[in-house]
């Protein structure tokens, strides 16, 4: 049953894995994966045009209170991305400027949390990424213990610690950590397969005819007026 | 009753309303026609600044599958606006970079989506204006019909085939293809109109001498403490 | 009970105290009046990176109705900010460019709206800043009264003529007239203790040692892995 | 363009393809169809068990403003149902019990309003149908023009005067009123239908083999493990 | 500046105006008092059939933590209402079956709480009535502080201690302590005017003619087809 | 990857651990096992007063596509809750009554799907249990495949095949298959003890008494006025 507690050690994902996620970005990694792992769409970047790749650190807390925040930085290892899910929905800024300053001490590449943020102006300053599901101003207290490092469902998506987080302007998704590189291998098919439909598309063929789809419209009963 | 169908043929409206449309933007075109057609206020243009407006290819489709855009890609003309409404609430991200290649290259000037838009840093870069109601990287499968150029209802307003968009900044308002000329002129004359109150207000007279408000007021039984 | 009213004089805070407010900004302001008067999160500005902070001119009015609007800029005097409120949820846009033509012709700051605005380019354009639950073109009548300067809730808050309003681009908060300048000395202490923190942060110092907190986990009975 | 009317005289739909249209209720009936419709889901009876059909009397009006529909009872008949849509978002107490009485001395069956309703006791106790999308007892003015028997769009379906509105426990549905009949009659072969179907599934017979699935399955590619 | 306070005495209001109130309900008082002190509309009973009023005990608390309702329980008196506002929006399941026990047997009529309440059945058969936003099984922690006997922000409603609660099938209003009786006194002479007209109505007599619209419609403009 | 599979075979959890866990209920259930798997709180039933417990087969399938459920029938066992997780968001109604007639004659409890539900008035007929987070007549088509017996997040919460299911009027649990005699073995323990501390507070004790809070009332610094 559910007892509060911290995991220290974590296995990692590889490197190189991360880094190809990351390039290839939250929509590409999705589909290439088979279409699982997404964030719900309401997890928006606090501003435009970040991108982060990394394994996660997760953390489970109860609503208005950031405590269990503090308890995983010290576990945290550089590269790393924290995802902070409360036990029940709550929009209350759990984390500011003065969070993101320790975090970034310890190398954690940004913040996915399903929740709020606060101090916009002095994130974006500082380039810490942030997705979240709202922004306020609204504190939060240290007072009640929750988890770090256990599975957490995080805007509807099961995270386990380990687990390679990509995000970017269009949302967020999750690789579990022992298939990051086939995944990454996936992802480079796909978009080296995007590339040649991409051109076909550019000079008028219709889709229609490069996934040759005409045969199946007709069996479907499609009737053109 | 209702079965698929796709209408190819479609009566166009007259392309100087069209650019005058335009020009004056959604708000002043909402009022000129006496304040209808507005589309919902969650249709959000996925970047700011972006502008269109052009004749409506509408397309009614199951949600989470977009074989019916691929379809309507061929009946579109140079200039058209694709418009799509599911049957039932929906957020995934029916539509992409590779659909905005080939909608480019047939000349369309852009998509009202009432559901999700992915790959919105791609769609930036070519300056291919969508609005929509959600940002997801939620793909769509190819597997059931719908229809092309019926008349739909679009973030809930009716939108026909032909019927012209406008969108900006604030929102998206339809204007009956029937009717696109009038209204033009109609908003030429509130703009004209606008233009002399501006000034007035910009010197300090108040709203309510200008609109003759304060005799309405005192009947309406107003008490200045 | 509820009479329509407009109340001509309101008394107003201290300048230097509204100064320093601005300048602390909303979280921070939020944090030392002891974390009272934060608007809801659905507040959010029209354009990024705006702020304001001045003494509110309250405006309670119908939904779709903004004939108070009108006659609450006769009473705004230099520095104000419009706090608007309808009676009833609603998102149609109020509040556009004329408007805020009229409004900054009489010194009026900027806007509060627990509803839509429109106009979204132009009042970028003149930086004049907005804080709305919407972004809609729908424009509304000019037939039904309501009351000025009366207490208002407005997003979740309770706002009194004459308080003072602190809008940026986390959100808006209110704070009593009564203890703008009370409220100022705090800010300023807490932001001399944050730069203490943050330069330990920094350097790599846990909150975990910084605020003391290693007893308290291990009495709430935190489990290490 | 778009003026403030009053359309006195409908044409009607049969009454007994109404009769059967209530009989066969808002699944059958919308599947009958085609699958078209459908209001949104938010649209909820007062009471539970109820049921109504009847030709459409429609009402656009602005929110927070009832005086359209004190001009609708006059022209209702013995039988209509009254659809009322707001020009924009409003959850206000349109309707109460006195409008309720009003609109049964004029044998008007029942209510079906993209807004608020009121006195839900009362209407309850007289069995007076309502289906809503909120309950409010915020009440409304009556100073605004709107229109009667134009087009709306009620809770995302376009409703014309004199269509039929069926209104069960699931929901509401909008049948053209040409096509009445021929719903009915689709609608009576699709409950046989059904009846066959749900004899052998209650013998323990799977869908799977009724509707002779298998091979597709396979050919999609299921796995079974 | 806001620190957390539990106020012991209270003035309340003349009983015969809270059983007057409780008489001509929900509705009828909201609008006896001008139309204000309405909750918001997502405030709904846990059972239907339910009524209550009487003065307001009020609780401001933290999301997810219940400590204060505890602590009002002891200032309570009997016919008292607790009415609960968290500071941040939360559905959490903060009240339940022991909590009713201990405030029944302190006299407390009943609950209105702009959060969660869970245990629906226990409550419905102790007939204990409840109005939440929410019904949730999620419990909350005994941890931090809040207020009792404050002003508090109820689902957008200004309550004070001693103000007369008044709930029913259709929803909450609040009304102040101090004109609680002049209020009952204008609902009375409201509903005395409400059965002529009902009477009248009945009788098939149009609004239009009651409230005299006719002229009014005409000098609108209103166009009958 | 994630590829299309149903599971056939699912280890059960014991069956007098389901049958303790429906006798105690959801809210006991949850907090005896330490606040964890709670579905979100709009998950309601579709009639009041109903509950049940059983092992879950899970099914995750597409938005607007309830093949998968057609599937699934063929490996559930007597006693056993369907769960469905759509994999993006979705309200229509994939659940009706010729549904429920083949999972009854497959001996099938109930069903708990995070999306829609239609023909209420069958379903209640039937005492067929529904939990869901719409009611829509919104029918389905079947033409892709998802997955059966899959760990799957359903309205938040992560089920995985032969997990147990407890619903009841305030909501649905879902407990781990592996400590499901562990948590019926606390929910015991914690009625025992509640019924104590319910006869206390009947007779009128406080909760601050009974739970010794007054000391830590003090710590926080608490101030009675």
């Amino acid at each position: 049953m559910n007892q509060p507690v911290v995991v220290r050690n974590v296995e990692q994902p590889p490197a190189d894995a991360i880094a190809a996620l990351e390039h290839y970005g939250v929509t590409t990694v999705h589909e290439a994966q088979g279409r699982c792992g997404l964030l719900a769409s309401y997890m928006r970047p606090i501003f435009p045009g970040a991108t982060m790749a990394g394994p996660a650190v997760t953390v489970s807390l109860p609503p208005g209170d950031n405590l269990m925040i503090h308890v995983a930085v010290e576990v945290c290892r550089s590269g790393n991305i924290l995802v902070v899910a409360p036990t029940s929905p709550c929009t209350d800024g759990y984390f500011g400027e003065l969070l993101a300053t320790s975090l970034r001490a310890h190398g954690v590449r940004g913040l996915v949390i399903d929740a709020g943020c606060r101090d916009i102006r002095a994130l974006t300053e500082m380039r810490f990424p942030v997705w979240s599901r709202a922004i306020s101003s609204q504190g939060t207290v240290k007072n009640t213990l929750g988890s770090v490092n256990i599975p957490v469902v995080c805007a509807g998506a099961l995270v386990e610690a380990g687990d390679v987080i990509i995000a970017d302007d269009v949302g967020v998704v999750v690789v579990k950590r022992a298939v990051a590189s086939e995944v990454a291998a996936a992802a480079e098919q796909r978009v080296r397969k995007e590339n040649e439909t991409r051109e076909r598309l550019a000079r008028g063929e219709l889709g229609l005819d490069i996934y040759g789809m005409r045969k199946k419209l007709t069996e479907l009963g499609i009737k053109y007026l």
